[in-house]
């Protein structure tokens, strides 16, 4: 039996390097494997989704994935507009709609949501992003995209740029990157740092450097990981386009990069990745948008197949 | 051939006893029948939707269960905001949608929406809900659910309880009790009593008693079937809390019910059973929803194949 | 190899005769097919939409036509208030759809956009709808109907009617006339007469008559095609009306048309048909609706399969 049938996927904390390695073969596979094949892996299941946060591009990759396994989806896109929502608490909500479904995916803007659901529901749960830490399969997205752009993910030196205080998505990298031995570099404006009380598990297990000239290590990162600088994180309007403009990734920038540097992206990208980065060779982050769907299809698999496939 | 074989389901008026548990071994076969097999009854077939008032719940259930058939859904989830509606007459949208389509699915406020909207469709239509009266596929639900789990339904005693007045769902399900031999009691403050002008016709063929205190019944009840009790309703607060409360489920009102009476809530639930009842034997609401996808699948299974499944 | 595998389909201007005619004879083949075998053609295959102008309509017609050949779909029924959206550029989205997906369809205000999108995209593009003048399927479902109720197009006298000026279908259905022998009417108020920038090209291959009454040619016509007449598109309501009037089609105008001409409109029908037209034997926009399915699946086909089907 492979250890993710019938099993939650709740947080990347419970993800240790070889359950995530795991599923990195299991991607893999479904990459290689034939059309027709693939599509026996969930073959007559159906994926529910709930999205209480609306994330069109995380419902959609997801919704791409059971599709490629011959599976169907179904759900609410936005549950907070939603009908079913009226007063209805989230467990009442999960409980119906996983007696409507194999495999519950969950979008809530409150940790410990999917927590919660996983107990509640009759079916596993994948967390699609909850609260401010934890995104699990947009990490394995992550990870899995820096291995198979760079054969290895340890020994790597890895740059996280952008805002790192806010988002969920670098939280749940750097606890998805304390399973490998890399050398991390946080950049970051000063009021956007970290949060050091998020970090202090992290810490004990991950070395990173702080700093706010992303300059200083442009020459030598294998991986330049780009997140969004929100407006609305900004007291003014200045020290946003002041702090915006000293992080745009332009081609000038890439020219320093490595040759065999990688630029990843959660995205949506605004304009910190200037668009003519797009065809050089260092931006990836259109395939990892793309090695999502194969991800998340892997993992679907594991965990509707009691032996694997 | 089956009778249902592209037949509308407009009212549960049109379902006599025998169509009903024909309805209902339908069911059971379709839960006991293999995945593979399941997934053969509506092979290639399409299931459209219609909703002019949204029910996320509702058509999740028809997407499950044509899914559960090995088919596919297609719609309109709320067809008011859409832009399909602008202007646009019901018949018009109905012969278009239904030419994209091997069944269709209207949810309307009108009576008679779907009556109209089967005169012109060239598809079987199934109404999910409409006017004050009509929503024949919660009824089988109910229905089944009830004798799925009393194992009859025949010689039952069985209390509704809540806002009588308002919600199709009551005078839906009293139809389709007119077909049973049943002891019933009708609970509800004096402002929400059923309507006398729309149980004309009932009273003729099933008597029952109505009242306003739940504890002159609640020991001798085999089902208590809850409806909600919206605060829109009322003309003030006050009176509203004063009701709310008096109709209110809890473990403590349980403790007098039978030990295998079961108590039934077509959902969405807001507080009008308390969440420690979730945990009680009677508490069978969450089986309720999940039969609905059974029910709702051997309906449309039989809708679709001449000789049934 | 088929010339339309792995091709986009950006504007009715790149479909010669030739090309149209091999879209017509698949749509024929589509129609007469079992559906086992139907459902072989797009097995295993998404069609990924992305819909900057919401269109129920359309946007159900590739769904259903995708269903049909045993694929599935997702996208975004409506981009500009999905969250995909926000800042992000059209060609980051379409490319990321486009990795979900085996064919992208897309709708857009924008002259233009979908020959920029297939630029960008991995993926075969359909233009669902774009600009002032391009709504290539839409042509296509439009002549395929003239041919299967009149068996030919060339030599048919065609009068086009209401508001020609706004509204693409009427420009894209010009220029796939242009490929035929016809006998052109062009019938509208003179404030909504065509644009004559638009029609310079067109006029060097295809003649046509403009006129402001529809009496004059009604009688002769084989084909009347039928356009809505917006509000919004008068300066005052008295204008309007009166305007309105004038080309509504009532049973009493169809009794002055040939037994066998037939109505077409690409719906939605607001009031410029009186309902009693529809029990005409004239009338054919509801077939025209359900051609349309037809005709999408046999492009989707054609795009999908190196050799057709």
């Amino acid at each position: 039996m492979n250890e993710f049938y019938k099993k939650n996927i709740i947080s990347v904390r419970n993800l240790d390097k070889q359950k995530l390695e795991l599923i990195f073969d299991a991607t893999d596979k479904i990459i290689d494997m034939s059309q027709d094949k693939r599509r026996e892996i969930a073959r007559g299941k159906t994926l529910g989704y709930l999205f209480f946060e609306p994330s069109t591009r995380t419902r959609l990759s997801f919704e791409s994935a059971i599709a490629l396994l011959g599976g169907t989806s179904l759900g609410i896109a936005d549950a907070t507009s939603s009908s079913i929502h009226k007063g209805e608490t989230l467990g009442d909500t999960v409980k119906v709609i996983s007696s409507y479904c194999d495999v519950l995916v969950l979008r809530h803007s409150l940790d410990g949501s999917s927590r919660f659901a996983a107990e509640i529901s009759n079916k596993p749960v994948i967390n699609a992003g909850s609260g401010t830490e934890e995104h699990p399969t947009q990490t394995i997205q992550d990870l899995y995209t820096i291995k198979k752009e760079k054969k290895k993910i340890d020994g790597l030196k890895i740059g996280i740029a952008g805002d790192l205080k806010y988002g969920r998505t670098v939280y749940s990298l750097l606890y998805g990157l304390r399973n490998y031995d890399v050398d991390l570099h946080l950049i970051s404006p000063e009021s956007l740092r970290i949060r050091s009380d998020s970090t202090y598990d992290i810490k004990k297990e991950l070395s990173y450097t702080e700093s706010s000239n992303i300059d200083e290590y442009i020459e030598d990162l294998d991986v330049l990981y780009v997140t969004r600088i929100q407006k609305e994180r900004f007291p003014d309007e200045e020290e946003y386009a002041k702090v915006k403009g000293s992080y745009v990734i332009g081609s000038d920038m890439v020219k320093k990069m490595k040759d065999d540097a990688i630029i990843l992206h959660p995205l949506p990208r605004i304009d910190e990745i200037s668009a003519d980065v797009d065809n050089t060779k260092q931006a990836k982050y259109f395939e990892q948008a793309e090695y999502g769907k194969y991800t998340r299809a892997a993992l679907l698999g594991l965990i509707l197949n009691e032996n694997g496939f």
